[in-house]
């Protein structure tokens, strides 16, 4: 461990992580028992169990196909977004000021959106070059409102998560989109189970130490908005500073911008989600998730459910200090 | 929770912690499950199982009688000091420098050292007045070894602790003094289980965050020496800076005394074990023990059972990084 005196705390607290740790994630073939769960929970240490939800109803049946006639023109909540950057950092078109963008939201009948997000997927030269993104991204415990219909195809709660964290989860949310959709790197104050359904998810994974890594800045809040020529404007809230989204802008895939003097020691842990993948998410950890789907599918599905976390213990004060620290520098 | 911008990050951190945190200890009632215990290690908090160890042979049949009869002339060892501070931030007799005085410790037949403990508990003006203080406290899985007569009267570990750590203890510690005996303030690497057998102990626990309250310093190491003349001299060990001790000065029980500018800010966890109580301490908790006995006994015995902690996750790193923030301060 490293005690080198003249290393800078912050350095040093990552490093010794580094070296505590590995930043290959481990991997079960079958779900843990509520003990197994709570020693990575103890650890805040991710898993992915391997086909761990392989015989769910949703593994087994959800196509295109049986989605668009199980949900025919239900409305649903979109996210659209020019660039699949819904909830991300984003340069404003004024080219100087980096904003946190809010989607465009609407609702579309469900085929309509499903047949878009397909073809935009597989057939792209069939839309304009700068054709909009949709996404079902609503994080509402939209699986047990506007998607209730298709709850009874899942689990209602992940048991090993249940019983050793003794609550039902708070929400549990439906993800529908293409690979033009990233969710930009961001934590949550949740014990996350996410399953992949149809498609892939790839994750790059930070513990929350890393947060002197990820070059936190506090970005104006702005939304997309509709234009009645069929455009996306992103328009700035007007608010006070206080209204500011503190916010990671640097990116694991594109190490090389947007960095802290810290940036460099983060060890990501990289994971890719296959259908009936489930993956533990510790509670604060960063996380950034890209997606690819099969070729006759077309979409990408999954479903997570979320947790309240813990505030109790040292995890979240620690967590708290280290942003502090950083922000004291 | 606390958004101050202006409060300095360590007194945010204890601040947070202690809003969040009871410094009530929780109190069980018959042994945790493994998944139980296990929820208690995940947020590094302690519980205490009252009659937990009540049916133990140990609990029992133990007593001063039953100990020197068992036990008889066979040689143990013992650590010799003047006040009870073995292990202790003492002030060296040139009245100025703080160091770390170990104790004098060599081998002295059971039943004289056990009659010497009783003695000096229950009829100490028939001792002199600067009369040394004995206690059997070697922390060298003693229990296992030269006790070891004794192991087949207390579990062989502790089941709920085994199975949730997946380990055996590493070191299962005997422990028998009297009310003189008092274990200064310090941490260890270890979770630890504690069990009450004659007597009282008395815990006073601060969480791992609170290193900036307890006053680390860095003490010269000292040991005492029985001279000829039969008195103990604390001598210096004449070694490197490099040999120096951290160790905490600050003492919660006179908390006036040899503070520092976060002493105050820290809640003290107390808690006191009654014969046949068990004591989860997490690892890295500072701990100051003080012990008392019943008059028909005139000695505490305690035995507790240390497993290795998990050094990965975020614990052991954040731990070490409040240190290192403080100390840069």
């Amino acid at each position: 461990m490293n005690e080198d005196p003249y290393l800078d705390p912050i350095e040093e607290l990552i490093t010794t992580y580094n070296e505590l740790n590995s930043s290959v994630i481990e991997e079960l073939h079958e779900e843990p028992s509520p003990l197994e769960f709570m020693r990575f929970v103890a650890k805040n240490t991710p898993f992915v169990v391997r086909g761990g939800a392989a015989s769910w109803k949703a593994t087994q049946t959800w196509s295109p196909r049986f989605l668009a006639e199980h949900l025919g023109q239900e409305p649903v909540n979109v996210a659209v977004t020019p660039l699949g950057n819904a909830d991300s950092p984003t340069l404003h078109e004024d080219g100087e000021t980096l904003v946190f963008a809010k989607p465009w939201e609407e609702q579309q009948p469900f085929t309509d959106f499903l047949n878009y997000v397909i073809q935009q997927e597989n057939d792209p030269s069939s839309l304009s070059q700068d054709a909009e993104v949709r996404y079902a991204q609503t994080q509402n415990d939209n699986l047990r409102d506007e998607y209730a219909s298709l709850f009874s195809h899942v689990q209602p709660d992940i048991p090993f998560a249940r019983i050793a964290l003794q609550k039902p989860p708070e929400a549990i949310n439906l993800w529908i989109g293409n690979w033009r959709s990233v969710t930009a790197l961001h934590k949550d104050n949740y014990e996350n189970i996410y399953v992949q359904i149809l498609g892939q998810k790839h994750f790059v994974l930070l513990p929350p130490l890393c947060h002197p890594c990820v070059n936190e800045r506090n970005l104006p809040p702005a939304h997309y908005k509709r234009t009645p020529d069929d455009n996306l404007k992103l328009e700035h809230e007007h608010g006070e500073a206080d209204d500011d989204i503190p916010f990671a802008t640097w990116d694991p895939d594109t190490p090389e911008n947007s960095t802290t003097p810290y940036s460099k020691l983060a060890r990501p842990v990289r994971v890719t989600l296959n259908p009936g993948d489930m993956l533990y998410l510790p509670a604060l950890w960063y996380h950034k998730v890209s997606q690819s789907c099969l070729p006759e599918e077309g979409i990408c599905v999954a479903v997570n459910y979320w947790y309240d976390m813990d505030f109790t213990g040292p995890l979240y004060p620690f967590s708290s200090f280290v942003r502090s620290v950083y922000k004291d520098k």
